[in-house]
């Protein structure tokens, strides 16, 4: 392996999660202690950041702030969406990084987030190849959705998959004390992959969840579902949903566009509620019950206070594998996770090539979806539950938490 | 004090709190000890339970399980929503808890609730008495709303505030890590009184709030809010703001009502979006910038896992206290705090005639709330703070909570 002996520089991408940050202090932790690293940068807003020259000298950040990004939610030093061109048809962005990499001669690239992400990554280690600038690319997963290729699971997930299950079970303690009818309807994210809203089961297998999953990895069919909720309230007189934000029906169309007509904005857009609320609408009028729509929102992706420690440790590791592989001469590769066994959980971090993972989707196998929103079958249980295990969270300072305050001191240009 | 020997029972009444149960904790451990009561009996769905004689026999569960109770969300044995029309006018519920009381002997009465529970058991206490049946009656306060008269705190204000100010703290973290120009509205729950909604302050004590907070002790002028929304907006790129659901105009109407004209169910109903997400499209539409409406739904009333320590152990020191007061020959009172000091935190309880209870609103002081939606005075923060200290939860078994499991043996009539 050759020695190579430059900067590095992380960058964080797409959608926040619980850990986010916690691979990033895996990798500002593991690249300040390296001797051939010369500076460790953070990216403001990802490639946003480079392209910009801004970025912050984590060297002035103290250790015990590092570290307690392990427990801080969403992205500290900046997340972004921004998806680079093709370079042999707009190679702009790609000379400018190239331009700001050789001025700051950073030579390892460290970029967490999802399939998009690793699109860009690995398009930015293919021009770089092309112009032979030596610089060790490597991709870090992150997404609550899932859905990375190659990788057994996602860090980011199980933290979401706790919040989902605990919430569901907190709920239907709640929504079932009434002795009237009542059907609740609680949408999740996940635009394809139903992963998230699959942690239901969870709920589900400790006999306090939802009465019906829907994942979008099965069409949904409107007379089925009324059906079903229909038989569900005559069997309980109350009824819990779980459903995905990414539901879609047989024309494509996911539930609230189908609504979309009865209500239009002044400029005539059509004003579009939420799956649950549109849902827990038509619920209400169907069978004129009392309802109630509940989005998880931001919440399920931020709530580090019930983070899962096994989510945290491995976000965290895959940060600092990330640069010991690009320190040992990988390049071009995310780090991924394989799973060795499920009791003892045990799992051994590998390398998937970035051009594998960039905008491919890994959804829920349909043999592990039951029909009519039956929930999910054994697999996934045994499947999702290591990924939940175990507390880790911000140290709690007068009954609140004390996260990350980092300087944030931008590399003079 | 004259000795009193019978049967005692406990209500659930109102909406669910993280904490309800561990009032009924308190009266559970606490009456099973006495040896003046000889039965303790659990209503099935509050007062409604007694109406129909359905009611747990206490005695059957495991003293385990009913330790679980305090850490355990939501209302075990069932809520209602029920109202005791005036005896004057219609005497036949009452003569029915009458009989229902006699026949089983209950000599003793605990009605955990809010202000209508309060009011429901000052009822029932004139009409005993003037029918000379000697039962003693203590109400126990609970509301996440914190707007019970006569007492410092409501037991289910710490926790639900605790609840709000870690969320909006990672809500914080999550909705600023794009550089692009963005409005989160979060709609807390609180009808008439905005105690819930200014516990946003100790999130902005943190420096990691909102930035606006509208309560409903203050008219709502949508001039002024588009205002601070587009100066915050102008000044900062993004913007955070608590809104309580209760917030009215000077018309009286609540925010979803002016913009109910939009959309009409097929019955002609007015459809009405949440307060956040009817105001998050307003905002959208004036300013052209990506906006999120966010609800905080049950979740704000159920995340026992986010309980504050303080809250748990006054709620069931609240229920032990009842059951000690009315073994002293107390009645007609409901359990109340006195705050002794705020640092040291101290209180002492006490006892409220029910009568003063009854239907009355406590809010927040209109001394405590900036104008333009600028946030709590100190005394706000100083108040509150000592609430939400400390953590209380149920164990965790395989990364999820055990939470108590009833038998729910039923007393045959």
């Amino acid at each position: 392996m050759k020695k190579l002996v430059g900067a590095a520089i992380i960058g964080q991408s797409g959608g926040p999660t619980s850990v986010i940050n916690a691979s990033a202090a895996g990798v500002f932790l593991t690249a300040l202690k390296s001797e051939d690293i010369t500076a460790v940068y953070g990216a403001k807003h990802g490639i946003k950041g480079i392209l910009n020259e801004e970025f912050y000298d984590i060297s002035q950040e103290e250790l015990s702030e590092l570290k307690l990004l392990k427990n801080t939610p969403s992205s500290m030093i900046g997340s972004v969406r921004y998806k680079l061109k093709d370079p042999a048809k707009d190679p702009a962005d790609y000379n400018r990084l190239l331009e700001v990499f050789k001025k700051y001669n950073i030579r390892y690239f460290f970029y967490n987030g999802g399939n998009d992400s690793m699109d860009t990554a690995h398009k930015i280690s293919l021009f770089f190849q092309s112009q032979n600038y030596e610089c060790r690319i490597i991709g870090i997963p992150k997404t609550i959705d899932n859905d990375l290729y190659g990788t057994d699971h996602c860090p980011g997930y199980g933290s979401a998959a706790k919040y989902v299950a605990t919430t569901l079970m907190e709920i239907y303690h709640d929504a079932t004390v009434y002795d009237t009818e009542m059907v609740t309807v609680v949408e999740i994210m996940g635009r394809n992959a139903g992963w998230l809203t699959a942690a239901a089961q969870l709920a589900v297998d400790k006999g306090q969840g939802p009465d019906l999953i829907y994942l979008p990895e099965i069409t949904f069919d409107y007379d089925d579902f009324f059906s079903d909720v229909e038989k569900t309230l005559n069997k309980k007189g109350n009824v819990i949903i779980a459903i995905s934000e990414g539901v879609k029906d047989q024309d494509g169309k996911y539930i609230p566009e189908k609504y979309s007509t009865l209500a239009t904005d002044s400029f005539g857009h059509a004003q579009l509620g939420g799956t649950a609320s549109v849902l827990a609408n038509e619920i209400q009028k169907k069978f004129n019950v009392k309802v109630r729509g509940i989005e998880f929102s931001l919440m399920q992706r931020c709530a580090a206070h019930l983070a899962s420690a096994t989510d945290v440790e491995e976000a965290f590791n895959a940060g600092a594998e990330a640069v010991n592989s690009a320190l040992a001469g990988y390049s071009d590769y995310m780090i991924g996770f394989e799973r060795i066994s499920n009791s003892p959980y045990e799992i051994k971090y590998i390398h998937i090539p970035l051009e594998n993972v960039a905008n491919y989707e890994k959804k829920v196998p349909l043999e592990w979806i039951k029909p009519h929103g039956q929930g999910l079958t054994r697999e996934f249980s045994e499947y999702a539950l290591p990924l939940i295990q175990g507390e880790d969270k911000a140290p709690l300072i007068n009954g609140l938490p004390r996260f990350a305050q980092l300087k944030k001191v931008l590399v003079k240009k």
